[in-house]
């Protein structure tokens, strides 16, 4: 197998692009140069030509834009953002969207992200109460952040420049990156896609692939599924997203469909780009935080001696 | 309330130190100078005078030494080493010391740690099989850890430099850690505490500060501990840990009282020094990782087709 190369050079906006001679453009869009189905080491790019240098944010050659899940207050809500804003903080050229999901920003998340010292952005999207989930409903009977991951869409469709490489990734509060996750994904041109550890009752789940192409799917649960992928498990591209405008996640998606809706409108599986050495390296876990147990606090708080409200955990 | 301000000097080797004139001597140690009795900013010490500069790795003032639990072999070691490791990157002068509890260290955390960029030392010590937890043992039935901590314990008694004024915290794998607390615990002259969130069935557990003094300690268990404290709770200067040799860690001790028989041979509770602005807050939260379930990665195992084997999680 050939490794599939970071790109060297930095796509120009769509104003300025040149196709390369010979190359193929099986999207009907203005940034099909992103998606060719050669892998890319087989047609090296020339250099693009700038009218001026490119702006700064377009390189190192990809942005990072992460969403992570809605923000309900949880009592493990602010170690999971303080610990996720930790691995954050070492990636390069990476941005932040939080959508919480309330009625307005929390201070708590707010005074987070601002000492996190990554670059981000505090967005909100409240979770229409008919779809939200009830106490004692199962955790899988309703899609969580599905409302928050299609507002971080339209922030990134609505206010980010028409020509940005940029690559978007669903993060989660509790699951665990690799550094090395984020350098695999910089090169994404549509949708790559890894292995995800300890995910679907599984050591781990991934694309199986052959000849650099995804030709099926490891996974014990759905296999029918379109793209039987967790959130973990895929970037896509900004380009293509802004060149796909109705792409979203569907709120009625059926249980596991979620991931599908999104990617359905987008490519292919047979589009999809391996990463992660042909999705043979584990850099992602779905990792769970237990919920804590606060039976002492309740006891304490009838007796009028609970942990002090002003700390803040 | 006064804060404790960061020490501002290195404390020199036993043999070059000279006692500043009214200097209080409460432990017939040569170290004693570490644990004054005042407040630190009550008897401000004059810079000292080296007879030559001293060793990079004394400034900054403190390096942190923490050696978490032990790593048997679960299925989310890698990733809550992962994570812990991207935590500790950015910690300035730490050297993590991870004992495992093997018979021999392991590929796959010799590996992590090398790769992980922080610098580390690698040691394993096996629990004996007389306490080690079986399966089906109820987690609190034996202390975890205890002979492995107190191997790290041993490592920096006989491998250190004699005057090093380092700080030796006890991690844990899945703990959540802000990059804040390590900078807390850097003026450690003896042992110093700080709240905990999350833990002992309450919101944070804390000692409890009245002019800049512990004088005692919110916590609905077992209360009448002599430091009723959680492992993430305090740090202890490394000089402190040389001046009382036989002080360890119990592995005959009971549920709840680990910490205390480290602690009871190192101070007394009004000797412990409160970080985090006197204990109000919360820098560390005792988060758990949830056991992965595996059910169908057992099912395709008993078909054959569970997952690569080769691939590591």
């Amino acid at each position: 197998m050939i490794p599939i190369p970071l790109p060297h050079y930095i796509f120009p906006s769509p104003r300025h692009f040149i196709p390369p001679p010979g190359h193929f453009t099986p999207f009907p869009c203005s940034f099909s140069p992103l998606f060719s189905p050669h892998p890319p080491h087989s047609s090296p790019h020339p250099p693009p030509i700038y009218p001026l240098p490119p702006p700064l944010h377009l390189y190192p050659p990809a942005n990072i834009f992460m969403p992570p899940l809605p923000a309900p207050p949880r009592p493990v809500q602010k170690a999971e953002l303080v610990r996720l804003s930790q691995t954050l903080l070492h990636v390069r050229a990476l941005h932040w969207v939080v959508v919480e999901d309330a009625p307005a920003p929390t201070a708590l998340v707010g005074g987070l992200l601002a000492a996190s010292g990554v670059p981000f952005t505090h967005l909100h999207a409240p979770t229409p109460p008919e779809i939200r989930r009830r106490p004692g409903d199962p955790p899988w009977l309703r899609p969580r952040g599905v409302e928050q991951r299609n507002r971080a869409l339209q922030w990134l469709r609505d206010t980010r420049p028409p020509g940005e490489a940029a690559v978007v990734y669903f993060a989660d509060d509790d699951n665990t990156y690799s550094l090395r996750l984020f350098e695999e994904m910089r090169s994404t041109r549509g949708v790559s896609v890894w292995p995800v550890g300890l995910v679907g009752g599984l050591r781990f789940e991934r694309p199986l692939v052959a000849g650099g192409r995804v030709v099926g799917f490891h996974t014990a649960w759905k296999p029918e599924r379109p793209f039987p992928l967790d959130m973990a498990g895929f970037a896509v591209a900004l380009p293509l997203l802004r060149a796909r405008p109705a792409a979203r996640f569907d709120p009625a998606a059926e249980r596991g469909y979620l991931e599908s809706s999104l990617l359905g409108g987008l490519v292919t599986p047979a589009q999809l780009e391996p990463k992660a050495d042909n999705c043979t390296q584990v850099l992602v876990w779905h990792t769970r935080t237990e919920k804590p147990k606060l039976r002492q606090e309740e006891q304490l708080q009838r007796q009028g001696r609970g942990s002090d409200p002003r700390i803040e955990v």
